[in-house]
């Protein structure tokens, strides 16, 4: 008896031995198992006992250290010996755990819960005397894991061809997808399975300024939902995007298979990279639940703490701006009717004026007074500078200077008029994606934003990075974006980054890039439309690694009020732009809409007045990607609290459970609602508003119009 | 009889009307005539009644503006119609003339004569409804022409795929050509006939840290020369290449014709132009004498007038440099065995010195020592910045900061040590090629300079561009440069660059750019040596656009007096390496030597020391590409007067004639020559010196030993 005993625990020994190293989850739900299988590390997940993830594969392959000539040269030539894909032997592992709690300069809650469990594998490449680490966290909402390259003796330099860090799901799902692309993410989300993907791909985008697309790939994050009795939500996504290209996934739609598809240079080469160094985070978050993963900070609790010192100038801002006007097409960026200028040579002054430059004296202050008189923090003002004649299409490198206003902008009256009237301006950088160029004059751009003023700037990227060749999201235009959060930094500027890669959590890293669009924003109405479930899927893709300046507002839906026969309009109710202030953060908030429409609405436009930006805590009342998402969220140092709640192309009925409320307290609650004939097509202004007192113990019954939504805010009663 | 007159001279004029227009030179030795063909341009070019360039087509195709994506998509689709290379009427020709002198800042003559018949033809390409005009400039050296680019309606912005301008010999000729290269200037120059030139290519070209070759092209200023009785010597070069591309020359061996080819960015896009825009001169210098092509100023005059208001900074610079010791090997620019630094991260003071850092405190104070005792303005110090443990072939592009010394250079105690002793310390920025990197850190670089006194400063750009894609001589990288020098001069700064583009004449514009190597200098001659014709060349190519930084001046030519058994030596005899300070033009002339090796000849030291760098007349007594080259130079505001003769392979005797002194004035000649067993292989260190009275009636005749030269300081007789 006790020889066959101690060969089953001989067994098992030995078979924990066989390079197998199993982590579990702080809560013990998941287990992740890593192993070599013919010298290839592999890993697994399994969440409450089911299989996630099956085996999936890790590694990297590499080009020729410093040979890197071009394109033409970048096949692997012989590579096998050089990748870092096999011939590895586990030397090491190190358990850990962390379990700390830190605040964030801006947030959804005030604190956030970093709690995991790791494993640091030490693999050495024993052909090539070189090891790397791979490092696993599991977490109570999922795994992040992301390689390590030490610096040592064989390994200083390294370029890589590709990352091939599979995630292998066991079964078909339903995912909700961007087309893959290295430039551009605003594209309409499609919803299929995975097996559908290449069939609906050709199919899945449309034209933009600046886009490659990938064929057969997606981009992340990304969400997906295995269906039945026992729903599984997984996103997959990455988190500490730093000196690294972003990546996309590929997709093998008959084996449910992703891959890491890293963005290339102009080359082909897809990063450079000098040890000691790591990768971004690979994370997938697993619940059972849709809401949970609307609430996991993983992505920022994987990114370095901040190194910045002094973070009082990053502060919540609510702004309106002189900007949609222009979108829809009413007035101009440009100041004159030239078609061709250059600047620091041209006299604008000389020009002939369009008649139609929206940022001009008279109209600002207009602006101004309104944002003013309505508490706003801030007001864009898009189009103040020189250079709009020609800013886009022509690759145009020395496109603006950032510092010279047009003649009819008054750039110091303008700012001591805003002050008077305690609000400031927000500066507007757009780069056309000349970066180089943007980077040129970023001293003197902050220079004269301190000189004025301005706490915050909108960057843009729209068109094709300059360096010609590189892409919005390859490691050179990454560090850029870097490069000049930290530079803002320096002089207290805080950066809203506009067609730039999407965040992946690094704002605890780099707080003052406080915000960024980086998909398909509230513009694109205008443009060809948003789909109606599209803001019930962004906050489960787009926002898990950060928050999105949506730019949401808008009451005049319908475009035909300007131009008669238009057919554009907003595909939403009034009242579901109300709510997107609560379901889709950003400490960043803007009333989109022009001065005009909220005068006619100042009932509706209350709330979005009284809205936070920054918050104590998030509660996700209930949430499903891509029909509903209801979120509760209370002010950060305030006793106030928010609620809102949007549905797709469905009309649904809610019951707003109050029992996130503190126990025993009462408020006021202010109910803004779809009108009972509401109707996001044909009668999107009817709402409805209605005081009711409330406690924890409360609930109310609330009708969603199709694409539809409501807004709650709730104040103490004495 | 006067009817059969009358339709002679209609049949004159007619044929006048008929689209050709001739253009004469101020002596009338020239005359260029332009032609229309189907709607085409052309040129012809005939000198003394001869023709030597045929009818030569011109134009440039184009690629679709604004439609750049990357470089698949760069194929010509339909492009037809969008080129400037037909479908031309002319509806203007202007005809105008320029006769002025102007004094360079720094210059082989005190005043430049600019002295041409101007055509400029207006080009309506009807079907485009754009125009475009070719300036054609007639000198007495030949042509220079040109595309010009008016702002107008439908040409704002354009896309160049290529330039095709053509220079269409009658015969075949004798060329010294380099292989054309999108990066490097660095190759041994080859002698065949142009018919020839396919078969040598593929031997042409030796390895470079950075090259794009470009098969059966060869690079400008190409030199050339109809052999016979009557030779003909023909220069082809671009002068003032400002925000363009710089050109090779493709060969069509078959018909002696040469066509533009324009350095591609990394997409293979040739240049972003937004008019009103002008392309770079094509110049073509033609003179039955060699010598009159070294006297040719065309590039300069062709180049646009200087706007900087303050030149006083920009001297002439006759420098030493802890340099050569490490290009030999000697010595290393690393000061540690690290291989593998963080600029701004890496302790520098903790690594372990590899104990052969050249640019350390004791050894710099040497140098310092020895340069200011004999005279020398500045000393050059190269590795004395934090970085060079891994500067290369990893396309690292944070390399440098250029303002972090290693630990063992101090640099406020060595600046003050050095102005202490009547000398300067010349900066060196030494960029990797990461031209990012060096404008992010230009500023800060040049403060440093300005704050410790530098009067200048050699860049370099060893290693492939970052922009990654980008080529040496790319329309980005030239601006680039253009963009260092215009920054430089802010700073009061001189710039000598390495690695850069070739110059074009720019330095009438750019009068602080005083200098560059951009071709293969004396440091080759410690990489796989220089051919013994080398510097027979260089002058008639090279020379044409600017002064290259040469670096000559070694006296210990055999490297086995360092190494025993080193089989590398300086392919010429130590007289000769006098003769170059005369023979090839530079305001900033280095003594590239190691200061023992000049103590222990301090007797032919005495010319380096005495020679000046900056003249206010220079005469080319006898000159013949290849063979030989005997100059004569006067010092600019002193009555001092240089000459300099060097012979290729073959030993010579030549007669100094002093006619070109002032008469009636005796001035003392001091003579260096080969030895009469001289012998760059075998004795290269024998050398004689004499001196002698002589006169303007003087003649001193020298025999030259193979590899060999003379040079000869006269100094005034009271």
């Amino acid at each position: 008896m006790l020889k066959i005993k101690l060969s089953a625990f001989a067994v098992v020994v030995g078979s924990m031995l066989l390079n197998a190293q199993t982590l579990s989850s702080p809560n013990g739900e998941f287990k992740m198992e890593f192993s070599l299988k013919n010298g290839s590390p592999y890993y697994n997940l399994k969440y409450k006992g089911e299989t996630v993830v099956e085996d999936s594969r890790l590694g990297l392959r590499l080009l020729k250290d410093g040979d890197i000539q071009f394109a033409s040269e970048l096949e692997r030539k012989d590579q096998q010996g050089q990748d870092l894909l096999e011939g590895f032997v586990k030397t090491k592992e190190e358990f850990s755990s962390k379990n700390e709690k830190w605040d964030p300069v801006l947030g959804e809650k005030k604190t956030y819960v970093n709690h995991y469990n790791e494993l640091a594998v030490t693999l050495n490449q024993t052909a090539n005397e070189r090891h790397i680490i791979v490092k696993f966290r599991l977490f109570n909402d999922g795994l992040g894991f992301r390689y390590e390259f030490p610096e040592q003796k064989n390994l200083n330099y390294f370029v890589i061809q590709e990352e091939d860090s599979e995630i292998d799901l066991p079964w078909d799902a339903k995912a909700w997808w961007l087309t893959g692309d290295y430039d551009s993410q605003e594209y309409q989300t499609q919803t299929t399975n995975i097996s559908e993907i290449p069939q609906r791909w050709p199919s899945s985008y449309d034209g933009n300024a600046s886009q490659t697309t990938i064929k057969n790939a997606v981009q992340s994050p990304l969400m997906l939902k295995k269906e039945g009795k026992q729903p599984l939500y997984i996103n997959l996504a990455e988190a500490a995007v730093v000196n690294y290209a972003a990546s996309n996934l590929e997709v093998d739609a008959t084996t449910y298979k992703f891959k890491t598809h890293l963005t290339p240079d102009g080359q082909g080469a897809k990063g450079y990279i000098q040890t000691p160094a790591v990768s971004p985070w690979r994370t997938i978050i697993v619940s059972d639940k849709a809401e949970e993963v609307l609430d996991s900070k993983m992505l920022f609790n994987l990114n370095e703490p901040t190194h910045y010192k002094d973070t009082s100038y990053i502060k919540p801002t609510k702004y309106m701006g002189v900007w949609w006007e222009m979108i829809i097409g009413k007035s101009q960026w440009a100041y004159s009717t030239a078609k061709n200028v250059h600047i620091g040579k041209t006299d604008f002054s000389s020009l002939t004026p369009n008649g139609n430059h929206a940022a001009n004296n008279t109209k600002v202050k207009e602006y101004i007074d309104f944002a003013s008189a309505h508490g706003f923090d801030a007001l864009l003002i898009e189009g103040w500078n020189a250079g709009w004649e020609d800013w886009f299409g022509h690759s145009k490198e020395f496109v603006f200077d950032f510092i010279t206003p047009y003649p009819d902008f008054d750039i110091e009256m303008l700012n001591q008029y805003a002050h008077q009237k305690g609000i400031r301006l927000m500066m507007h950088h757009e780069t056309s994606g000349s970066a180089t160029n943007y980077e040129r004059w970023a001293d003197k751009a902050f220079q004269l934003m301190n000189k004025y003023g301005y706490p915050s700037v909108k960057t843009g990227y729209v068109g094709n990075i300059i360096p010609r060749g590189e892409h919005h999201y390859s490691q050179w235009t990454i560090n850029h974006y870097l490069r000049i959060a930290e530079k803002a930094h320096e002089y207290k500027i805080m950066v809203n980054s506009h067609e730039s890669v999407r965040p992946s959590g690094q704002s605890r890293t780099y707080p003052n890039w406080i915000a960024a669009e980086a998909a398909r924003g509230t513009e694109f109405e205008a443009f060809g439309g948003n789909n109606p479930d599209h803001q019930t899927i962004l906050p489960f893709t787009r926002f898990m690694g950060g928050p999105m300046d949506y730019t949401p507002g808008i009451f005049q839906t319908k475009l035909d009020y300007y131009f008669p026969g238009d057919k554009r309009f907003v595909k939403t109710t009034l009242a579901k732009q109300l709510a997107l202030y609560v379901v889709m953060y950003s400490p960043l908030q803007m009333a989109a809409d022009l001065p005009e429409n909220y005068q006619r609405h100042l009932d509706a436009f209350q709330f979005i007045k009284d809205v936070a930006a920054d918050w104590d805590d998030t509660v996700i009342l209930s949430a499903e990607p891509g029909d509903y998402i209801h979120t509760a969220r209370k002010a950060k140092g305030k006793d106030e609290w928010f609620v809102g709640g949007i549905t797709d192309e469905n009309a649904r009925r809610f019951t707003v459970d109050f029992s996130f409320l503190p126990k025993g307290k009462k408020y006021e609650a202010t109910v803004y609602q779809d009108g009972k004939d509401a109707d996001y097509i044909s009668n999107p202004q009817s709402y409805h508003i209605f005081k009711k007192t409330v406690s924890s113990k409360s609930k109310i019954s609330i009708d969603l119009a199709r694409s539809g939504g409501y807004a709650i805010s709730l104040k103490p009663l004495k």
